[in-house]
């Protein structure tokens, strides 16, 4: 495993190679470690073993060749034939005369033991792909049927913590379908709830400051990408005045 | 806890309240299960636990007032006075004459038995807040010295699993800086990889193309909503024809 490319005759180094154009910043490291050996698993043994989850001790050897030890957590439900243990799934509410909307859903979460503000979501059951499984959920917790548009790479959610993994599904929704008109919710106890995608942000904001919730990061980047202000150049702090 | 607000009378309702105006859609539920008792913990078992996690056995009230199980995720090291366990940094670097380019770092991660693509990030310290910690860890991983430039509210990594939370904190780098010319990183094996933030979606998926490596989900929705094009009305799919 290469660590950095070093370059001493400019700021930066950009390695042009089988379509690569990444640039690899000109560092050094403070340390002297080398890495040499291409980092893997030795063993992984349960320390506990729930129905839904499962503690792990994980035995790993780092780059530099140190056998080490790492606490990581995972689903006892992933299925063989699938990388993505879930799918998220972001929904646009399109209707005659309407925003579009998001369609979100509000609900209890007892690792949190308070609400959290999601996308839509749920688990890949056994000899499903991902579009079916986003289909089928959006159904089960919205009541709305959709049209996948996209979808994302298997991702990971917490790689520090666990191997969970989901897919993001981008899905269309066509409100003026009379099915999606008045859309029947097959799960409990799950509040859906459509935020315009132009003000998706600041709909977010508000929900937050009236009500003790958590919003899903995932649902919050998606917020700020929408709204750009960030990255909007003229609106950056001047760097040097 | 109220499900749903049902209108006979159109297609949706708007909830004018407290300067709310969320959109609650027109359902029905299939099951006859209504949410009479606010959700809330009884009782966590530590199941196990490790030096850094452990895997609790949540006993829960649901919205219908049943007596429910959850298998539950927590950090063993979240500070007493913060309610976020880390932090995600989503640094760009600025420099004359190259493009803004997002700091990401790729890293073996025992839980995946792979490498994954994520933004800087790490676990608040005692005594610390956010911002701090985000400056400390984007040092440490990347070497790069940044600025605050925003944060966003605590939110969820996968709350059907874990308690687990962080805050992203947006950071300007400026690298004509000295000391951002010649970054001194301070962690092993942590290899940081600049990608133009006008192409991030692109440089994503050609590196994932490359090598067996999980992208992070906050990141590729980041990507997606530099994207946008999924959002660009003319460029969605008709919906009639």
């Amino acid at each position: 495993m290469q660590n950095f490319y070093f370059d001493t005759s400019s700021q930066s180094l950009t390695v042009h190679t089988n379509g690569w154009d990444f640039t690899y910043p000109k560092m050094s490291n403070s340390g002297d470690h080398k890495a040499t050996t291409t980092p893997h698993i030795v063993k992984e043994e349960i320390l506990a073993a729930g129905k839904w989850v499962k503690l792990e001790k994980t035995t790993y050897v780092d780059p530099a060749g140190n056998t080490r030890i790492w606490e990581s957590v995972k689903r006892t439900t992933r299925q063989r034939d699938t990388e993505a243990d879930g799918v998220g799934i972001i929904a646009l509410l399109k209707r005659t005369l309407h925003k579009d909307c998001v369609v979100m859903v509000k609900q209890f979460r007892p690792p949190l033991g308070c609400c959290s503000l999601e996308f839509p979501a749920g688990l890949i059951d056994e000899g499903e792909n991902a579009e079916a499984a986003a289909l089928r959920e959006l159904k089960e917790e919205t009541g709305y049927k959709g049209e996948v548009v996209g979808i994302t790479p298997v991702t990971c959610l917490d790689p520090g913590l666990s191997n969970c993994t989901t897919q993001m599904v981008m899905v269309n929704i066509n409100g003026d379908d009379m099915e999606n008109i008045n859309p029947t919710q097959q799960l409990e106890f799950v509040e859906v709830i459509l935020l315009p995608l132009d003000e998706f942000q600041l709909k977010i904001d508000e929900l937050l400051r009236k009500e003790k919730t958590v919003v899903d990061a995932k649902v919050y980047i998606f917020a700020m990408g929408m709204v750009q202000a960030f990255f909007k150049p003229r609106e950056l702090p001047v760097l040097k005045q």
